[in-house]
């Protein structure tokens, strides 16, 4: 029971790679970067198409170098070479990892000495959102080997880069937030009184990927009378009651992108409380939809969007992030957030994610996918039901 | 179709925390560390219990510190704080994250002034296999902020620890790897000729997940004629054909713990050199089961498989590693490689995982996953047919 859109060409041509890093050296060279060293999963993906779940192994590092001109340089596990040599990468060295004593410490540093040297701008992407993704000693390591080495932080930059999905990324974004929608309507065949949380959450996964999704390794929520109090558990064996909310929150996987959305129900019967919290948080999505222009900033539609949770709020003001970048992460730049100005473009895909808490100890989300265009949102999920859906 | 071994309970009761703590503390003691910091989703939940997808969101940063006595302090964004407090822990400090000018960073330098001050180490995950789980610019201004902390790696403390599991652990890791058998047992009703890889993968999902595991978040593997050349491609559209290898190769989860092992099988035809393969990889395999006793080293166990492999090894001697050590993480400490001398304990769950190249640019990997007991091995998957098993 495939989703009837069409399922996009796994992949990108060469001709992606080749724009995205063309892209990345123009706004080197307009910072006086002369390379990036990057190490990332999605990071290495984005300009390589390098696309494995060897990743899940913690045990080696991966590199990859963004020169000022030229395709990008891999230094990465011999493991990784075959793979990476269907890629359009053609300077690919490798090492025997791991190697406690030198996981390819030492092809970077014969990599980078000339930089050192000449006193050059190393970019790394150390600022918010990131991780440096080595061992720290080897860090170190480098640095002590490289005196003179000039590090600059680039996370703006490949952030930068990210946000705006080209029309191949889209289509796969759409792809996989069809499926995304398809298992969620699929819900109800399930998910009643008396099936333990655990098992919704099993058929979910099992609906997801019969629907097309290569899997679906985002999955939190929860149940509780009235309503639930928070939002990233795993499932609990206790079974669905009667006067339960339910929520789901979902991140499946197409080809690498992800879908991020979430739905509620009630189990025969909601709260006055929990249907007015569900009518004020599609509201304000609904808002933040509406404003998903280009031009309109971030903290525009943070906003917007807080001025209809208002009408209810009892956070105290301190509301957090209400949605985020979308694409081969979970979550990605940038933030519907007070501390971000970043203004919308086309083609950038966000969650729009407001929540609410009401009554005792409780608290609701909402969740829709978009990408925007010239006029504004395009929905990437289907539009979740205006009113709280009840299973019965 | 869940499999027929008893379902273990989920999470851990608190003494298991307890324990864990007191066990590293009593090594922090030994080696004049008077705390630890932490930061992987896996360091964190093995002290604590707590445990969540949300990781998945790369978003945020979450931190937490063990100190020479007493409970864990959880430094940890406030989304957090609800499901931090079902645990054991009791000191949760909170910071409503993302926060790009403070990511808790200000909370963490809180914590660690006294111990800067009386200039007493602080211990931290700096070494093989490990990554600083937070932005570098944040590492750098925490050090430049707490002027005097000396930061010492303790690398071997915790992976130490991990390594050995406890029986709640392994039962766990039974129950994983009995689902990961029989979701490899179902195999020959899915995968025949015409059925392209990707819808392999797909069913095998299905299957893993159907037969209980929470998700099947590791999935790799190859086709081909005759045999296949890389191990860590995600699937192709391809059909299966006359004459090909098929390799799977699975991390398949519940409640936080990983199997980690393969499956090979012919499609109607297998070639000599490829039967040959497959049974020198057997005999290997059996080798290092047979040799994982109390007391004999990673490394000894890396040199009798590698005896028999040599009968037909092709790699030049860059064999690299044949096995690694298995629980919350798909590979963990230690490796079976010539650089590990790691004695074996009782209760270390470990993979057996050699590999071949044959052929023209071929190769081939077998896997069994297996926990060391004081007579030798148990194994945990259901051992691999001595035969190429053909599907037809």
């Amino acid at each position: 029971m495939p989703v009837s859109l069409e399922k996009p060409i796994r992949g990108f041509p060469d001709k992606e790679f080749s724009e995205r890093t063309t892209n990345a050296q123009t706004l080197m060279a307009a910072n006086d970067v002369a390379g990036m060293l990057l190490m990332s999963e999605q990071d290495v993906r984005y300009f390589t198409g390098f696309h494995t779940l060897f990743w899940q192994s913690p045990t080696r590092p991966w590199f990859l170098f963004v020169p000022a001109t030229g395709k990008p340089v891999a230094i990465i596990p011999e493991i990784g070479a075959e793979l990476m040599r269907q890629t359009w990468i053609e300077d690919i060295r490798t090492w025997g990892a791991p190697n406690p004593e030198d996981d390819g410490i030492s092809l970077l540093i014969d990599l980078l000495k000339p930089f050192a040297k000449e006193r050059e701008k190393i970019g790394l992407m150390k600022g918010h959102e990131t991780k440096l993704q080595m061992p720290l000693s080897d860090w170190e390591r480098l640095n002590t080997s490289l005196q003179g080495l000039k590090i600059v932080d680039v996370t703006g930059i490949v952030q930068g880069l990210r946000m705006v999905k080209s029309k191949a990324e889209i289509q796969k974004l759409k792809y996989i937030c069809a499926i995304g929608s398809a298992a969620f309507e699929a819900v109800p065949e399930f998910a009643h009184i008396g099936i333990p949380l655990e098992e919704v959450f099993r058929e979910f996964r099992l609906s997801a990927i019969s629907h097309g999704a290569d899997d679906a390794p985002y999955l939190v929520g929860a149940a509780g009378q009235g309503g639930y109090s928070n939002v990233i558990s795993p499932p609990t064996q206790r079974p669905l009651q009667h006067g339960d909310i339910m929520m789901l929150d979902t991140g499946c996987t197409w080809d690498g992108y992800f879908c991020d959305f979430d739905r509620n129900w009630s189990i025969e019967h909601a709260t006055e409380d929990s249907k007015r919290a569900y009518d004020v948080l599609w509201r304000a999505t609904q808002t933040g939809i509406e404003a998903a222009k280009p031009g309109n900033t971030c903290l525009d539609l943070f906003e917007c969007i807080a001025a209809v949770l208002a009408e209810m709020d009892q956070s105290g003001g301190d509301i957090g992030r209400l949605g985020h970048g979308l694409g081969m992460q979970l979550t990605e730049q940038p933030s519907l957030a007070s501390f971000d100005a970043t203004e919308l473009k086309e083609n950038m895909v966000i969650t729009i994610e407001p929540s609410l808490s009401y009554g005792d100890g409780l608290m609701m989300v909402h969740e829709e996918n978009i990408v925007v265009r010239p006029d504004g949102a395009e929905l990437l999920s289907s539009r979740a039901p205006v009113d709280l859906p009840m299973l019965i």
